[in-house]
């Protein structure tokens, strides 16, 4: 089982009809951690229905067209998928609840040479069914461990996001929960190295790692706090590169950089002290 | 706005179809508060869908009507209800998916007499749809604060399940979330008491209060494990009345007694040893 190159680069996605629920809107906020206080105000929004308003990384589970490179007919060996990088663009508040039409595509496949790995490149965009309103753009890159070799370009990968060289302007430490991995996957990456051990440990982790766009949702949080007030409107594209796995439990600090509309950011696991996302960019209003 | 008792005792409930899916299943388990070890492997049955089994407490959340004292034509006041006592028989394993049909009546409502109250008694069976397989018989009181003197029968009430007078012979303590309100109520029970500070300084309380059926649960889960060997069909019935709230983020402590197939229960929150579950009984095979 080997990547064929053309294959992968024109994989066919229907496009997928997803209907979801103020129910699916709260269990999305709850799987990156809202609710850990439940007298905040600020944060009720996102997880009670009366005024609920819609985080915008939530753009990210919409319209997913699943774990497709389980598919054994992409040549993939699913076991060594990592998220390597993550984008969103948000071009309308999303709604609570809603019916949108997900249309995905693989926009490049990079070999990194024989045994170094592959990279990915699939874009989604998302509309509203109902007015045809382009509502995000997904960009997302995955890293397959250890494939390489079978005849793809070996680049130019795009430049990731500079980091400022000051210190940051702020800090968000947000604690995660060690059963945030088994909530998070209800919003629908059901890829059992989030829950199994044995799938985890046959892929050389101690245990389950959380999901990269759960780390992400947390640092999401921890920008519309620090930058946007908590109004998801204001939020209008955020970008990531994932570095790290993050282990259900562990506290995610975030250190943000503002600088007008642009925000760069990164964040670390504080009780390792390791980088798990970096690069990161969002743009505020 | 008051009770009418020939109007209520003959509440009108069709019968209602519901679907629910692994996910939801799921999403149940971790309401009562499974994961909390995600390398648990006893308790990744409850809350991973490889293999997964459905608690036996979930049946008091297929086939439920709602909140239907809620509705003005009740003539209760919704924001003084509260849940007083609850059963559950188990006559075959709920399946971990699938459609059911729960079937509804009021059985009896007791008078307590101006200012002091009322209980509304009420029944549910739960059929599979497809084969028409009694699931579960759910019974239910719900006691309302501050009715009473509607001209309703003053009893007879049924006698609680006598906890024995040594001391207990195991006991469970399970710490429960700040969030565990807020994960608990996306099965089923929207009631806001649980979810919005105002509506619960509304009528009394601090902060919003944890479901009594999600305490159950808990509950449910500490006698699986004590008497049951996790193994969710050796649970056949349990029954409890409820005392006092818990709060989200309390430690309920669950004491155990067990004579033969007869399990006796009670519960107490551990940072304010306050009794908040008694006259608890179990049958297990």
């Amino acid at each position: 089982m080997a990547i064929d190159y053309d294959k992968l680069k024109n994989w066919h996605f229907p496009d997928l009809e997803h209907r979801y629920e103020t129910r699916d809107t709260i269990l999305y906020a709850l799987g990156v951690g809202c609710g850990a206080d439940p007298m905040d105000r600020d944060e009720l929004r996102f997880v009670y229905e009366d005024g609920l308003k819609a985080l915008p990384t939530m753009a990210v589970v919409l319209g997913y067209p699943g774990f497709w490179l389980k598919d054994p007919k992409t040549g993939v060996d699913w076991r060594m998928v990592l998220h390597g990088e993550q984008g969103v663009k948000i071009h309308a508040p999303l709604p609570a609840s809603g019916t949108v039409i997900g249309r995905s595509r693989v926009t490049e496949i990079i070999d990194k040479g024989p045994g170094k790995g592959a990279l990915i490149y699939s874009d989604r965009d998302v509309f509203d069914k109902a007015s045809g309103q382009h509502l995000a753009t997904l960009t997302m890159t995955a890293f397959i461990r250890g494939e390489g070799g079978f005849g793809g370009p070996s680049g130019p990968a795009p430049e990731p996001h500079a980091i400022p060289e000051r210190a940051p302007d702020t800090v968000v430490d947000i604690p995660t929960l060690p059963r945030a991995a088994l909530i998070y996957r209800l919003s629908g990456d059901y890829n059992p190295l989030h829950a199994d051990p044995a799938v985890a440990q046959a892929v050389g982790f101690p245990q389950p790692i959380l999901h990269g766009l759960c780390s992400f949702g947390v640092a999401g949080r921890a920008i519309l706090k620090a930058c946007c007030g908590n109004d998801p409107a204001r939020l209008k594209e955020i970008d990531v590169r994932f570095s790290a796995p993050v282990f259900p439990g562990e506290t995610i600090r975030t250190e943000i950089w503002q600088d007008g509309a642009t925000v760069s950011y990164r964040c670390r696991v504080v009780e390792r002290d390791v980088l798990v996302l970096n690069n990161g960019r969002a743009l505020v209003a």
